[in-house]
């Protein structure tokens, strides 16, 4: 299997745009499927439009729908920290798309996101996996 | 890889049940994985039960969850459009089925759904994609 | 494919998790990706941590968030239950992990757990199925 795992920089981030990585990876490999995969216990990937605005209306939404507030058993890490623990059920780790031709069949407005509102550890790593037809 | 677009209707209907779509799609095609996946950045594709309700409780919950306000950063479309655009966070755009035997291995009570509370454009693709075993 | 249907008893748990089996099953299965999928309509899978509160965390937020009251369509079941519906609208039935040498590529604090907030129903079945490279 083609996988490669990259190591990223999410400090004052809660959105890294991977788009470009993935076209770079899928590139020149057929038809399959891509599986986008996070490591991570307090991250997420999410397809969606970026650069319109719904990035902080994701970041709103979270922080509406899983406050940062005293409000979690988790106690490690800074206050609130355990809703960052909550979040990948909602916005899961894992996303698969499917490849034709070495492109990822993404929509003209999609993009794929890494979601990660831990503020505590910036360095991320997302693992890509191709599986061919 | 066998691979197919679906062109969709979506006028005055959130929900859209794509299982027979699926069904066929899959029929002789033996065992593998069935990625079902939705190239539009304001729709998501979810596993659920139809036609006992679970549509419209799912419809309110957006609504309570994200609701069409005017709170939105995203400022195309209608008013609260925006949040049409968060929900492929929360109802991802791609989920993967196993397939045994050419048959989808669901529940009994499960179907596959297309999800889509943009009201604004009705043209919808899903691609339907198999990975053979 | 190589494919397996666990079955799992829910009695008084919310929470089930499932690392172990999914471990056992892709040992010596090499490169792939596997695919863990709950065939009911009340229950999702999720990658969290378990054993330092989000279990509890999850649970609030769910009650929180779709709250067990009598505000649902869905009528079958005990009181509330039409929520349990909704959750896998968000908790998905599906997800898929990549497999690199027989192991999960889990990050250290994941874990792959079974979500089932639906008390009425404690005989469960989850399907691992494996693609390979």
């Amino acid at each position: 299997m083609k996988t490669e795992l990259l190591e990223l920089d999410t400090s004052d981030r809660t959105f890294l745009d991977l788009t470009s990585q993935v076209r770079g990876f899928t590139r020149d490999l057929g038809d399959g499927l891509v599986n986008v995969f996070v490591p991570h216990a307090t991250a997420g990937v999410a397809i969606i439009e970026t650069g319109s605005g719904t990035e902080s209306d994701l970041r709103d939404a979270l922080e509406r729908l899983l406050p940062v507030q005293d409000i979690y058993a988790h106690r490690h890490g800074s206050l609130g920290h355990g809703r960052d623990h909550v979040v990948p059920a909602f916005i899961s780790a894992s996303v698969t798309v499917p490849v034709i031709d070495g492109q990822p069949s993404l929509g003209t407005w999609q993009s794929i996101v890494l979601v990660d509102t831990n503020p505590d550890n910036p360095h991320r790593n997302v693992r890509l996996s191709f599986l061919a037809a």
